[in-house]
């Protein structure tokens, strides 16, 4: 006794999923077909329109339909401004500061050398070429704080900076509304070395 | 700034996956079109075609893509029991076992009022005229040792009763290989509960 052929592929096709293992995945499959056909109809078409419509941008490579995303088709950003971001999350996290007037590029990734994401795959030859384009004058580098994300950050610090350009680094500290005895203290060490005149 | 609009009905369609919110929704969605072009279109087929194919078996209401499953069909099978699960996930355990050889009735959930699943939406009808079709002698309950895994129980088993038929329930105790110094107070006390001779 088996799962049928078609609930099988099903079960395997979902394990396709970042974080879904077998048990979550038959748990799914079993959910879909039991108790939500229209999501599980209306999760394969969106999956096609998906594949079908998403592409890169050309110049900050998000995610988008057309060939510039929003950002890079606007003609109110300051040019000389770039962020780098991990995400296309990221860069909408940015984006609802309403603080950053620039533009961006999506490195899609960090550099994780162990899982096999090395420059390339973070497309830091196209980086390399937008941040190079003679209008941008200071690369802002909105990695993410972790290991990974810092090591990405260093890299592409010393390869920007060894072409003249400006590069800094979004500031570590304590968060907005944070008290001293409720942070660890790996950020409140990084708060006091990166101090600034009050 | 936003996502493009695909992409937003791509992450919305895949909350409807059980244990999936909008962050993991996000990373999944980033994760296909980044990384997975070729599993994003194989889990879109997938659901179409388990859509398509995936019915109920006539006779114990399984997940199956024909008129009856294997097991139904199979004419090797002992008649005389009926074994009651919750989902076709443990009809496949109780198959592992080796151990039994009689027929299914899956109930496709629990009882959860809360959740609104009553009787009905966990097919008691169903099961109630499969049991009394004259050749069931004995109906043997294998729903979880959840509560409601045994509320369940409870009811079918009175219900069932009522008709006249033979129910039993599964046996609860320590597992096998289980040792008493790291077993929950609740399962030695069941164990001690149903104790029997040596």
């Amino acid at each position: 006794m088996e799962n049928p052929g078609s609930l099988d592929e099903l079960i395997r096709a979902l394990r396709c999923l970042p974080g879904v293992g077998p048990k979550s995945a038959q748990r799914m499959a079993y959910h879909l077909l039991q108790r939500d056909h229209e999501g599980a109809g209306r999760l394969s078409g969106a999956l096609a329109a998906a594949l079908d419509r998403i592409r890169h941008c050309a110049s900050c490579n998000t995610f988008t339909e057309a060939e510039q995303c929003a950002v890079c088709a606007s003609t109110r950003r300051d040019r000389t401004l770039l962020c780098v971001v991990e995400t296309p999350g990221d860069l909408l996290m940015m984006e609802q500061t309403q603080s950053f007037s620039g533009m961006y590029f999506v490195l899609m990734g960090r550099l994780s050398p162990l899982d096999g994401i090395g420059p390339k795959e973070i497309h830091l030859d196209r980086l390399l070429k937008r941040a190079t384009d003679g209008v941008v004058k200071e690369v802002i580098l909105a990695t993410n704080f972790t290991v990974e994300g810092e090591a990405t950050a260093h890299y592409v610090s010393e390869l920007l900076s060894a072409k003249g350009l400006m590069v800094s680094r979004i500031a570590r500290g304590l968060p907005v509304g944070g008290e001293l005895e409720h942070v660890d203290s790996g950020t409140l060490a990084q708060a006091l070395v990166e101090r600034r005149p009050a």
